[in-house]
């Protein structure tokens, strides 16, 4: 079953670590589960199909092609969610010019909040030197100026977070209330 | 109004102004006259989004990249479209596993032929050295070896062409009979 909501584009950047992932993931299942299509696209599972470097023109154009990807599949009506680092603020800008309904959440969780949890040992190797041209150590994370929200997981918990972006979403039209709430809309 | 018909990938290869793009578009229009949800996806205009060399990795991953937007559009019920000299026989192999229904299209019109309508006047300059790695001249094409279909616009004409196409599609249960025929179903 699939609802007459707005499709949109959810747009998670921010760095390594900060929990993208988690909340994308979080909040694809809630929206499945109220009757959206969906689809996530995470950052490192699209880079596995064809490797791509890490100069600004390489994170430049895995970004633009996630984000066409994306802006098509919301063209048919698939609300997707993207997790991706996406550190430079004109290649997000130029996804959200292909893009009709997005929404830019900056997961804004601190480096060093990032660094002390180091999930994936990324930022030990990237200390090291073993891991050149890593976001936040040696290559810029530019923030969004004007994200539709800004959440940090080092002050929020999962749910907290998960249920903002989804308050968004019932704003924009995205999706309907929760089932819990919905259900007595034919009465 | 959308129908009820399975969702399939249509994949043109062939070289350089054998025909690809003239009949994938007439496809998608027939193919959306009838009621399909459609996506046509050139090769051309998607590598503008994001420019890409011409060595094999380079037309490796273009190719890979185009067929997985193409997996994950029909996987939500539209047919997509696709038009891309895609050379290299592991990588339209390589997209065939990722799609549901994926019908191979080879546009076979012989190298000689593209090169006396030289559309685009790209193969004059691919002999004159002026574009190296230009697919036919110094570069390989790889036949299928078993496509759905082989068309030869240099003795079929377009509108046999597409008609050829639009069977397969109603075989494979992709598209129903043409309107003309169509319409007394719920008689």
């Amino acid at each position: 079953m699939v609802n007459e909501h707005e499709a949109a584009v959810l747009w998670f950047t921010g760095l390594s670590g900060a929990g993208k992932t988690t909340i994308a993931t979080a909040v694809e299942r809630e929206l499945r589960n109220r009757g959206s299509r969906t689809e996530l696209l995470d950052g490192d599972a699209v880079r596995q199909l064809s490797p791509t470097g890490f100069s600004r023109e390489d994170r430049d154009a895995h970004v633009r092609r996630v984000g066409f990807l994306a802006s098509r599949l919301e063209h048919h009506g698939v609300t997707v969610i993207c997790a991706l680092i996406s550190p430079y603020a004109s290649s997000r800008d130029f996804v959200r010019g292909l893009c009709k309904r997005f929404v830019e959440v900056h997961v804004s969780t601190p480096l060093v909040e990032c660094e002390r949890r180091d999930v994936k040992g990324l930022y030990a190797r990237a200390r090291r030197g073993d891991i050149p041209q890593f976001t936040g150590i040696d290559d810029p994370y530019e923030p969004p100026a004007t994200p539709e929200l800004t959440i940090d997981t080092s002050v929020m918990m999962l749910d907290d977070a998960v249920a903002r972006v989804l308050r968004e979403c019932e704003a924009a039209g995205v999706v309907g209330p929760s089932t819990a709430v919905a259900g007595r809309d034919s009465e």
